[in-house]
């Protein structure tokens, strides 16, 4: 049985606990581990002990989040999970500790209870927010080091303060740990201004396929997995590609068309108003939401992009465009 | 003769002057023509007549900054520069109105005083931040236009608050602005997520020519004007680019080698610490900054690559890498 509660009730709570066992969800980002490292931060300074556990490895360039924090290997009296929408994403944590989670604070609208008591603001565009008001709640004092993991969650998340989930409340924030010694620049300068050669090289190959179709409204990247063996890329290196077609002037529908490793292939549509993404996908028996979907196909890259063009055209006709 | 003034003796004028003709620098951006939207907004508001003038053609993407103002065309009794660092960036009004300005308002540590009486405050990233609080000083309400104008001039003159001139003031402005209905996320969708078909062009174009060298510690970009006539793009299009090689991952010195229209090259160079840019530029009779430094060379690309290298690898024994 979960039971929804207050930030303040979620602060007494934790005041009353010891030997917490903190988790981030999979695949760790910066707002998972900020959280993590705010609340461990704050957590020690009330006098706790802490461990912290992640599924996943974590990238070298979150390394000062955790920078002289004191974990201890726990047998945990009590569990707290941050930034964890599902109890699926603890990865493989998940049937140790997916079922016995006595806190999860949360900012996903979509958060599926698992948790004995649950703290979930959706209106936060980071889970730092949550942590910062929750260490005002604690009466803990933010320090410079805590300051940085509020600010390194709230940028991450947001694209650096530029997607529709950032409020007035996000740059307040921003500038209280600023001014508290957030080094704001940077972190930026980790998180967004550095690229792998791998990621270079991904960009290259993806860019010099572009093609453009229906007047300049379709721009078509595809890749294939020989492309890909040539240069030693990887899917996770071609991730953030698949926003670039639709940024491009004039255009309504960017599509990705990337070959699996079985040799079919991955279709994502992205699209600008008023096109709809997954009313295009659907015409492949995909889905998705209207700015973002996908569907699979099987057969050659040529009829993988003509079937996703004609899917384009109808759509467009459509809607009289 | 020049003379600093205080924000609050630069309302105290503007409060008695009317007919006021406003002031944008050339190739205008986001910031200056926030400023000069927010003031007129706030000069008609108190019920006085404006005009506007800049030296080149605003961006479709501006557009917006304007709507709704009543500009006069004018027989000015004072006139205000907004965000102009030198009068020679007001372009082709320099020699009509370069010695004539009433009150110059910037916010670049560089200001070069021409105004009769100036404001200029470096502490702030964009020129907006002095608008916005000049507005308080002012007594005029903010309202959802203005509040547009201040939020696209703080995003566009910070890489949406990435860049280190960003502070805790920037952030506190933008969270009021969004209070005041900002339009927060679709602005920072047409500034930052929109690219022209030239652009793509040329970033492929680019991106397609880079080499490393030195053990991977320099990328280079080379661009000549056959690749640009070939695709049809224009300097313009390749301005973004600079910044590219710097970015990956184990590069201390980006380099970008583009040939001028008379065919000798342009070399910018981009380094990330401990490396300088201006100490590698020198070696070539060139100059400027440590992150950022240029210089220029007459012969063939080979020879321009060959000789930015040897200069680079000098730099780096020298500073012992």
């Amino acid at each position: 049985m979960s039971d929804f509660i207050s930030i303040q009730e979620a602060a007494e709570l934790l005041k009353g606990w010891d030997n917490i066992l903190v988790l981030s969800h999979a695949s760790p980002d910066g707002d998972t581990l900020g959280s993590a490292s705010v609340l461990m931060r704050g957590l020690i300074s009330l006098g706790k002990s802490v461990d912290f556990k992640c599924a996943d490895e974590i990238a070298d360039k979150f390394s000062y989040l955790f920078d002289g924090i004191k974990i201890k290997d726990l047998k945990p009296d009590k569990i707290v999970s941050v930034d964890v929408a599902d109890k699926r994403l603890l990865g493989k944590y998940k049937e140790d500790y997916g079922d016995k989670i006595d806190l999860a604070i949360d900012h996903h609208a979509g958060h599926v209870p698992f948790g004995c008591k649950i703290f979930v603001d959706a209106g936060c565009a980071a889970n730092t927010e949550i942590m910062y008001k929750l260490m005002k709640e604690l009466g803990v004092e933010i320090d410079q080091q805590m300051a940085d993991a509020v600010y390194t969650g709230l940028s991450t998340d947001t694209g650096c303060f530029r997607y529709m989930n950032v409020t007035a409340q996000t740059h307040k924030i921003a500038a209280e740990v600023i001014e508290l010694g957030a080094r704001n620049a940077e972190i930026n300068r980790v998180m967004f201004e550095t690229v792998t050669k791998a990621q270079m090289e991904a960009e290259m190959l993806a860019l010099s396929s572009l093609e453009y179709y229906l007047d300049g409204r379709c721009a078509v990247l595809s890749i294939t997995r020989d492309m890909m063996e040539q240069t030693g890329i990887t899917d996770d290196d071609l991730d953030a590609l698949t926003a670039r077609p639709r940024q491009i002037e004039g255009v309504l529908a960017g599509i990705t068309i990337k070959q699996k490793e079985d040799g079919s292939f991955k279709i994502s549509a992205r699209t600008n108003e008023p096109a709809n993404s997954c009313l295009i996908c659907q015409k492949l028996g995909g889905g998705g939401h209207k700015g973002a979907a996908g569907c699979s196909f099987r057969g050659t890259l040529e009829e993988a992009k003509n079937s996703i063009l004609r899917a384009c055209e109808e759509h467009f006709k459509e809607i009289e465009l």
